[in-house]
């Protein structure tokens, strides 16, 4: 494989590539480090060997943290799970006209097997959790992120072990037992949930994905950004807008982008970030408006549950590339989330979860405020499936009940004067 | 276009390819006729040009009824909308343990744009009616047909109307009203949706996609057949489970096979057809069982609300097809569909609707039986999404609930036993 070690964010201290996450020295996050220059060497011959790989993540391997070479069709043992990944990316010309804008592209990762991009980190931390050996998948989840571990252990035929904050939304619980995983709903909020699986993760032989995995995890994230690449023909977009929780999507995304500059697989500049963030869980946009290096935790208190991490582990490097690239990071309203929800969904027939409402809301709110200029290339990038946030749309919009009549229809309908 | 004409199945008499759907003559239902045989000249050619063409359906646009060529992308301005099909064809080896068979592939339709492969047949019918002129898409649906006529007008551009019963699951309701359709819920059963529809379809000038534009609708669902045997390795497979509602995408499936097996695109035969019922909703099952070459109408009574019509359309050609193939049409039990839908999961990581409950929950059965070769190769026809009948596994599954506490976990979770 092109990883070749673990190495500190802060002091560049390396490390094998174990199930280990944290510095020893500084405590600063261990992220994966690759040697794969050489892969400059061939460009024409690297994007014959992409375009001809598996449609899903496995076929930007040469960019991911695990030893073994899929197959043709992109599996191999350790990856013959969900496919994850290949999600389309739609021009959504109805969406540009209304926000006054000229060219915005949708990337819709509630078209993964779980509907959230979390199949994509998932997809990654479980296959290296089988290379290292472990049996049993865990995590500490917001939602997303329990359907997908649950889901992939089923797949593989590894036991579960998923920590959800009690309050879930019913739909996201449902999702994640009807697996058969070992459902552990704990009263608190994430950041609760998450202390929880850190000291669990001491103690139990493990592979959590976001704790103990997350260095192997967070590289899943990347993909996004090479398929968003790939899918414009080898081009880069102009800007990006990226909801953040934790700040790991966010970050590894232009990692991705950055990487394939590195190469010279792609030409030009890193996008504009735009970080998006519900505003009753804030503290990345808070600290940005703030013009602060870190963020200030939070009690979350919005809709938008799949981002409510108020303590964001990644919140310092989320607010160094928002200023790095000429970004911002706000956050929105539920009102605004759930405006956003229907607005995408009214001129792309895409429906999103909260989360895809934030960014959509992020982005109207950047259009209305002059902040993208006409002729730039946007991509809006879609996290989730609406169907397991309904509570969000419930009450938004207007129907009829008529009686199976032609007569009810027209006077009851038609003479309500229907939308037609 | 590789297609010529509309045919009466009864009588062969012609029409022309317009927004038709009985035979003037005879009543019968009309189909779309192709002159497509040259393609039979170059196969390698013609594999060459599948295999490059976009993905989505419309690679296999030779074998579909619309005018214009689709640009590279797949893309015309007729199909500019939700990008349908190309769905993973996945191997299930736990499954097949479970059963006792040898080699089960799990076609999963919930990967569609929204969650169903009726935006396969929706992608045709929207296409065309935009060919033919028209401004307003219109269906009957028992839910998932609504969310896909709702998102694709959303997508297009296009007014909808969307007519549903309205005791339809609440998730399918939202998913649906999210898109800003005109949604009209009819006090009934699907059957009397349908007819209020039929009625309408005489009195507006609209497409409704299962009524006036019902040929070319129906075409879509061939798309599933190319797809696994594409996927397959341009093979086919030796047997295919598949719902049953009114019979149509039973009956298109092996049109498509029947198609590539004339074309010589493919070898060998037509797989065995097993067609899938709910009992509570049985009307072909029921028929097969007593030898009879037509169904008598029911009312329906089953959580699979999906399939729940009760005077099938096109019952008499499901009852052919199961006799031509030797395959059979079984009846499954609400409790063995929600059994079903928790064996799918638990053994693939698939979360399928009450449909998908009621084709594994039909195989389960045939294996029980013994009605499958071990040798054989299976193929389980998984059309819809669990997110969107979320009742039906409600109470199926146990969870735990402690404080944020390592103590809490070892005591309350591990002490129950819990499942490790």
């Amino acid at each position: 494989m092109g990883a070749s070690n673990l190495k500190c964010r802060e002091c560049a201290a390396e490390y094998a590539l174990e199930a280990r996450y944290v510095c020893e020295r500084c405590f600063g996050p261990l992220e994966v480090a690759y040697e794969n220059a050489r892969l400059a060497d061939d460009i024409p011959g690297l994007r014959r060997r992409i375009q001809g790989g598996p449609q899903n993540i496995w076929r930007y391997a040469d960019f991911l943290p695990l030893t073994a070479q899929p197959g043709p069709s992109g599996r191999t043992s350790s990856r013959a799970a969900l496919p994850a990944g290949c999600t389309p990316l739609i021009r959504a010309d109805r969406l540009a006209e209304r926000l006054g804008l000229r060219e915005v592209w949708v990337k819709n990762d509630a078209a993964n097997p779980t509907h959230s991009f979390k199949d994509r980190v998932v997809s990654v931390a479980s296959a290296r959790a089988r290379e290292l050996g472990y049996e049993v998948l865990a995590c500490a989840s917001t939602g997303n992120l329990a359907n997908s571990v649950a889901a992939h252990g089923a797949a593989l035929g590894m036991e579960t072990y998923v920590f959800i904050p009690s309050d879930l939304e019913e739909q996201k619980i449902l999702a994640t037992g009807v697996y058969g995983t070992n459902l552990v709903k704990v009263r608190g909020n994430y950041d609760d949930v998450n202390r929880l699986c850190t000291e669990l993760s001491g103690e139990r032989d493990w592979a959590f994905v976001n704790v103990n995995m997350r260095p192997y995890y967070a590289e899943g994230s990347k993909t996004l950004a090479y398929e968003i690449a790939e899918q414009l023909g080898w081009e880069l977009p102009d800007r990006c807008v990226v909801p953040i929780a934790s700040g790991s999507l966010y970050t590894k995304i232009a990692k991705g982008f950055e990487e394939w500059l590195g190469l010279g697989l792609v030409e030009g500049e890193l996008p504009v970030m735009n970080g998006a963030q519900a505003q009753g869980c804030s503290p990345v946009a808070t600290a940005w408006e703030a013009g602060h290096d870190v963020c200030r935790p939070v009690k979350p208190d919005t809709i938008a549950k799949s981002l409510a991490i108020g303590n964001p582990a990644d919140g310092p490097y989320a607010l160094e590339l928002a200023r790095r690239s000429d970004g911002a990071i706000d956050a929105v309203s539920d009102d605004e989330i759930r405006a956003g929800i229907r607005l995408l969904a009214e001129t792309t027939g895409v429906f999103t979860e909260t989360a895809g409402g934030t960014t959509t809301a992020t982005l109207a709110k950047l259009a209305a405020r002059g902040d993208i200029d006409p002729s730039e290339r946007v991509v809006l990038v879609i996290t989730g499936e609406g169907l397991k946030t309904l509570d969000a749309v419930r009450g938004t919009f207007e129907s009829h009940e008529i009686g199976a009549s032609f007569d009810e229809f027209v006077e009851q309908v038609e003479g309500a004067g229907a939308r037609a």
